[in-house]
Order: structure tokens, then C-alpha cells, then sequence
């Protein structure tokens, strides 16, 4: 039997840099994958082929730009979700290389088959060429999390689907309901719609995307209802069934009924409510872990379950559940298993990004959250609209927010959606980690034009507003 | 005749922001303009429109992806550059509007007409309503400058022309010659590639944009010559002429000379050599300001003339005739001019942007200044193609680079080519700013999948030629 210092279950973004990170601290390290291709559900399921799917449809609609260049393209009448996410299939090899290239150049052991703990120390792995039997004095979960499926949802893969076998549809439907206004119901919904598909969207809560500051998440439910989005807030769905529709040439229609008595008919249906642990064969009872209803693990500030030795990071532990996320949680738990120094990086400035259409982003805290710990701040805002680069590209729509302490002038967080948002909150992630202030970006230079000097702008804004006038100071006044 | 603490010569970007901060300073302040629009170059016959036309050109041509989603779009065959450029009047309007607001909220006066100096405080305005005296005590020059047009060049307007007169061909050649490597011209003939006119470039130094790092301009090189892009380094053009070529229907076509003997003809010759000051009837004699055999003016580091209470800015003062560097010295001539402190932010991080095809920005110095200013550094790269994100885009050439310093890993030079360079840059530049160190990058979660994480990448590879092997070391470490 091969004993490891360390042994990491899943190849997905938690299990990836937890055991290069282990490989790079000199361990042996082992990783195992269930699954016949590398990556989870980032790779091969979920954001990347999501994330492809997307830029395909921007690309092929013209990024919301016909209208600028009065030009608009035609898509093929018979065009496939599986044909716009055929060209993921390039990405998706290509990453499949640089993980295999990494765990290979930094003598990671790759372990094909599926992994379930038979003592606390040793792991059984069931490959397609037989078992066998490691023993390691650390582990780390990363076994990701699967579309929940609730038996009462008459699934069929063609219809009445899940996020996985969406992206195999043979055919584009012309009418969607997606049930869950989290990360994965609200992106797919904006790419149906942006392909004119028309999208009912039913979220049990008062507003899609709850971790969102309100004003962003408004301003995002207006954009939806823009675009053609009917959205069911606060109402649960009772029922999902498929239906013949009288006197429709014996088609048959999804039906979902809801709490409130409504019912709603579309083509498909996209149930996108939660993602379901994959904990119940890994053997846990033999370790004592334990795991909830939903097959997830809870763990402490580092990253640890209720047993010590075993660590789990990424979509098994829940929220945020985002692959850059879960790739510094899978590496900071093996800094800590083997007591090393994991930097002084602040989770308060984790980013999250949201694919949707538009893009969003937030770091650091929302309005809600400061209000409620009595923080004193204001608000400056850039409209994409007033910025030369946000004209050159036709967002009409996109908004920069940053939240400044009223005393010290501090970033207390940014919130962005339009065109770059996920790339864009970095500057002001940096200058938040940095402990810069507003002063910062006024006192800033920006290549013009750019959408970055949206930071100026706002906090100018937000300056502005603090301070009321200047005139006649010498600090930094408003170029606006 | 009516007294004003500062008068502005010039609308442009030094003037707007120079009079907005006066005016902000409770200062009385008039802007001048001689032309009948406000914004100068860069709103009218410069970057925006310029920034237009480059967007127009890759929204239509695909933005380089119709290889990666195997549908190639056609151009109409007769489209003109007018045509292309005709959505930026758009903007363009907006822009005026913009300004215009700025001015009446801040109570700038706004007069139109030619100022001339007749005494050291005294300006005469020419307008088409009559003239005007106005008396100040300080004085801003942003007057801009206007493509260089030697007498020896056969200017016509239709075939033999400057970028000004670029944007209004009714028609698009075949091929084109392009007469100068700097912005201007590589901006130009990018464009032009890209919408597949044959294009050669004629440039005196031995490469394009002097300015760039050696790695950033020799892959911009390689990039230009892959779009098809012929390079004529180091080679100056002796005469330019039409002619007549037999057996070519009459047609006519540019011919150029160069030094070395090489005779090139094209449908059209775009002249970017230089630009030329407009200070001859400013007066100035009067004022005992000199200007250079270019009509430029030199000032010292707080933007004053040789003439202590006449301050210039912009264009006018040479290198780097950015738009965004041109908005900071007005301001700051402004605040030197009033007595007032204009933050403490380091004109060394200055970013610049080249909207080429690809786009290219750099911040800090380039390897060659380091070497020869002896400071010890290490070079950290990241390939677009590494990172999932460029993977989606399709951008398989961009590039970040990251200069470290040896010993403190602090960051002195970041340079980016390729999709989105002139934004991803302000993320290095704020670490920079804020004095963060390559460390930062390795530690700082990024979105997933962004071209921000190239900084991560960036920064483990240099990082770890820096430290050769950590194995065994507690120290951050590489994930690739």
C-alpha cells in the first residue's frame, strides 16, 4: 500500500491547486478523479462550456451592438445550444492539457477511479483496471456538488432539464422557464434570452442573486425585464409536469404550477435550484464525517471538516461555490495542514463574478451589509454612458459603484455591471488590498478612452458628495 | 475689458481640465475655442474618432474570431471610411454635450474665437461676432496641434493625406502606404489590415513606437507582419509623387521613394510623420514666449513657458500627446498656478495606450531603461493562451508582462499586448501606486475565467526564476 503525505479527491479547481500547492511543499501528493476527463465541473460541465456558450452568443447576437452599427445579424433558424458550445470543446482539451501538464511536471500521482475512505488513513480506489489501496495522513475533498434533481421533478433530458444536459439540447427552444435565480438559473437565463428565446424566471426569494448589493441587483432585474425575461419572484413552483396543450397539433408543453395558483407553459424548463453534494459514497462513516441532507460538508475558517486530518474545499462546502474561490480555499487548506504561512490575504476581498448578461461584479461589502454593521459610507457612481469608452461601445446600461468611508475616505467595496465587470473590479480589489483611498483614483491617470476611468468618475462622485463644496480648497476637486 | 484669474487657450483635454479645476479652485475662468466645435482633437478628428472607426472595424471584421466560431463575415464591398466612422458623430455629440454641462455647471465662460496675446496679460479674441479683450492673470495654452504637412508632400485629400483627412475618404483603398511608425501611423495601419487593405509602413527608427519595451514592440512587430503588414524599418521616404502607370487603364497611383532606392506604389499614402504646433498667431512675441521649428512650446516641470504666469499643457508640449496625459498636466499646471497641492501621485506611472490591433499599454519602465539605470529585475510573463479566458477569446497571441525588482519585488514595469491591454493595465499600475509587490498577485483571488489572472500567472513565473526551487519552503510557490 502507498502512503502519501497527502491525497486530494476530485481534479476540480479546489482539488487542482490544493495538490500542486502540496507538490510544491515537497509532499507526495496523490489526486484521484471518478470521472474519465480532468477538471469537474469547471472544465467540463459548468462555467467554462457556460462561459463558452456565452461569448458565442454575444458573438453571434453582436454583443448587444447592432443597434450601435445598425447592422443586425440573422441567426441560423436551426441553430443547436450543442452547436454553440461545440467550440468549448477547443478550450475545454486545452485545459484538460495544462492540468495533466502540471500534475505531471510537479510529480502529482493522477489516480483514475472512484475514492472511498475505508479507515481514517486509507482510501480504496475503484479503477476500471482494478483497486487499489492508499494511506495518506492528510486528505482534502474537492468532489464538487452535482444539479440537484428532486424526485418530483419529472426530468427528461430533452424538455425538463438540468444545467448538464442543457448544454447536449439538440434544438433551441422557443420558450424556457428557468426554476432558481442563483449564479447558474440568472446566466443561463440572459443567454436564452440574448438567443430570443423567451424566459420566465421563477426565484422563491424577493430578488435573484440574494449576495448582491440591492441597487446592482435592481439595476439587474431591470436589464432582465429589458431584455424580454418575465420574472416570478417570491413565488415557488408546486408542480412541474408535461403537458398536451388542446388544440396544438398534439404538442406537448412543460407546465409549472406555482405556490400562487398560477401556471405557467413553455417549451423547457430549466430547473437550476441548488447543486447536491456527491458525499454519500466516499465512506465518510468510516472517518466520521458528516455530511447534510444536501450531501455537503461543513467546514471550519481553514478549511477543515469535524476530522481534523481531512480537509474540504470548493462546491462540497457551498457559497460562494465559484472556481476561483474554491482554488484558493483547496490551497489555503493545505497550507495549513502542513503549517505553512498561506500569506495575509483578506477573504474579505474574495471578487465575485457573475457571467450573466450583462456581467457582474462585487468585492468587499454591499450597501445592506454596511448599514447593518453601522458603518458610515457614501456612494459614487460612473454611468458607462457618461465615459467616452462605454459610448464607443454602446453600454448604455453598465454602472461602477464604489462604497467610500465617510471618515477615513477608505474603499469599503465596489460593486460593477456592464461590459468588464469581472475584469474591472480587480483595480479596485487591489487598491481595497492595498488600503488606498477615493483620493487614489482621483490622483490617478487612465488611458483614455477607458472604461477604468469609470473609478475616476465615481470616485469623484462619491467625493463630491462627501464633502459638498469645495470651492476654494485646495484638495482634489470635481472634474465633473 | 473684462479680468479673469485664468484664461485657457484650447478646449481639448488639457483645457477642459485645467479650466474645470481653476473654476472648482473658486476661481474666475474663461476657455477659449477658434473652432466651431468644442474638444479639439481628441474629440473631433483624433482619438475618438479614431477609437470609433477601430471599433467599428472589429465589431464587423469578427474581432478576430470568426476563425474561432468558423463563420467568416463579409464586408460590403463598398464601404467607405466614412461610412465606419459615421457612428462615433454619436458619440462625438455626446462628448460635446458632456463638456458643455461641465463648463455652464462650473460657470466657465466660454468664448469663441482666435485669441492672440497683445500684451503679457492681455488676450484678444477674434470672433465671427467681433472681437473681444479680456484680461488674466494666469494663462493656460492648450492649443493642440495638427498633422505635420511638409512642403515637399503632394497632399491632395483623396489619395496623398493626413489622419484628418483619413476619416473622410469616400472610399476605401486597396493598398496604402503609411509614412511614419509612431501612434498615429501603427494605430492607422492596423485598422486598415484589418479591414484588409495591403499595407506598408515606412518608419526612420529601426522599430515602431519607440517608446515600447523591446519584447512588447518586436511581438506588435510580428503581429503586424502576420496581419499582412509590410515594414520598411529604418528607411526614410525621399519624394512622394502620383503617377501614372503604363498599362494600368490610366489609373493613378501614389509612388513613394525611399532613401535606400526602393520605389513603393500604392492606391494611397497616409502621411504621419509628426505634428505641428499652432502657435504662430498666438502672439506670443509679445509675451517673449518661444516656440520650437514645429510651433512647440517647452516648459518646465510644473507646465510654466519660459514665461513664468503662461503655463501649456497637452499636444502642444510634445511627447507623450496623450489625451489622458494632456487632462493631468492642465489640471496640474492649474494647481501650480494657484498655489494649491495637486496630490502626491508619481508622473513616473503615467499609463500609455495604443489602440492597435492588438491593443498594447505599458506602466513604469521598460527592461531597457532598468538595465541601463543598472536596477537589478526579473521578468514575469503571462501568454493569454495559458489562461482560460484568453482561451474563450480566442486571443491566442496577447501577452503581461511584469518587471520585478530583485531583491524588494516590488513591481517597475508592467506591458501588455493583446484584448483589453489599455484596461488590464491600471491593475498593476494601482499595486505599483500603492507599492504592493509581486506577492500581491499570488495571494489576491482573481474572477475566474478573466485576463486579469495573468497577473497571478505573471507573477509565479517571474517569482519563481527569481527563487529557482522552493520545494520544502514555506514561501508562496508556484501553481503552474
Amino acid at each position: 500500500m502507498k502512503h502519501y503525505d497527502c491525497v486530494v479527491i476530485g481534479t476540480g479547481p479546489a482539488g487542482q491547486k490544493a495538490a500542486i500547492q502540496a507538490a510544491k511543499l515537497g509532499k507526495r501528493v496523490a489526486i484521484v478523479e471518478k470521472n474519465e476527463v480532468l477538471g469537474g465541473a469547471q472544465i467540463n460541465t459548468g462555467t467554462i462550456p457556460s462561459k463558452a456558450l456565452r461569448e458565442a452568443v454575444l458573438h453571434l447576437t453582436g454583443d448587444g451592438r447592432s443597434q450601435l452599427f445598425g447592422q443586425s445579424r440573422h441567426l441560423k433558424k436551426n441553430i443547436t445550444i450543442a452547436d454553440l458550445v461545440s467550440f468549448s470543446q477547443r478550450v475545454i482539451q486545452n485545459e484538460w492539457e495544462v492540468l495533466r501538464n502540471q500534475f505531471d511536471r510537479n510529480s502529482v500521482d493522477l489516480l483514475w477511479g472512484k475514492a472511498r475512505f475505508v479507515s481514517p488513513n486509507e482510501v480504496l480506489i475503484e479503477g476500471t483496471d482494478g483497486d487499489s489501496l492508499v494511506s495518506a495522513d492528510y486528505f482534502l475533498l474537492g468532489v464538487g456538488t452535482r444539479p440537484a434533481r428532486p424526485e418530483n421533478v419529472p426530468f427528461n433530458g430533452k424538455t425538463i432539464y438540468t444545467s448538464d444536459e442543457m448544454l447536449h439540447l439538440d434544438h433551441l427552444p422557443k420558450t424556457m422557464i428557468v426554476v432558481g435565480g442563483g449564479v447558474i438559473g440568472t446566466e443561463y437565463a440572459c443567454i436564452m434570452a440574448t438567443l430570443g428565446v423567451q424566459v420566465t424566471l421563477v426565484e422563491g426569494r424577493d430578488k435573484v442573486l440574494g449576495f448582491l448589493d440591492q441597487e446592482i441587483a435592481d439595476a439587474f432585474q431591470y436589464f432582465m425585464r429589458q431584455r424580454g425575461i418575465t420574472l416570478r419572484l417570491g413565488e415557488r413552483v408546486s408542480e412541474i409536469s408535461e403537458v398536451e396543450i388542446p388544440n396544438n397539433q398534439g404538442c406537448m408543453l412543460v407546465e409549472a404550477r406555482l405556490e400562487s395558483g398560477k401556471i405557467i407553459h413553455a417549451g423547457s424548463l430549466l430547473y437550476a435550484v441548488g447543486r447536491q453534494g456527491v458525499c454519500r459514497h466516499l465512506g465518510l462513516e468510516k472517518v466520521g464525517i458528516e455530511f447534510d441532507d444536501r450531501e455537503r460538508l461543513k467546514v471550519n475558517e481553514h478549511y477543515q471538516t469535524n476530522v481534523g486530518h481531512v480537509y474540504a474545499a470548493g462546491d462540497v462546502i457551498g457559497f460562494p461555490s465559484l472556481a476561483s474561490t474554491s482554488m484558493e480555499q483547496g490551497r489555503r487548506a493545505i497550507c495549513h495542514a502542513f503549517g505553512c504561512c498561506d500569506g495575509d490575504y483578506n477573504s474579505a476581498l474574495f471578487p465575485y463574478g457573475i457571467y450573466a448578461v450583462p456581467e457582474i461584479s462585487m468585492v468587499g461589502k454591499t450597501e445592506e451589509q454596511l448599514t447593518a454593521e453601522g458603518i458610515p459610507y457614501e456612494s459614487g457612481i460612473a454611468n458607462y454612458r457618461e465615459i467616452a469608452r462605454g459610448q464607443l461601445l454602446g453600454d448604455a446600461l453598465g454602472m461602477l459603484k464604489m462604497l467610500i468611508h465617510q471618515d477615513t475616505h477608505k474603499l469599503l467595496g465596489v460593486h460593477v455591471i456592464g461590459t468588464g465587470a469581472t475584469e474591472l473590479i480587480h483595480i479596485g480589489q487591489a487598491v481595497m488590498a492595498l488600503d488606498g483611498d477615493a483620493e487614489f483614483f482621483v490622483n490617478n491617470v487612465f488611458n483614455f478612452p477607458t472604461l477604468a476611468e469609470c473609478y475616476k468618475v465615481a470616485a469623484y462622485n462619491g467625493l463630491n458628495k462627501l464633502n459638498n463644496v469645495y470651492s476654494g480648497s485646495c484638495q482634489p476637486v470635481t472634474l465633473s
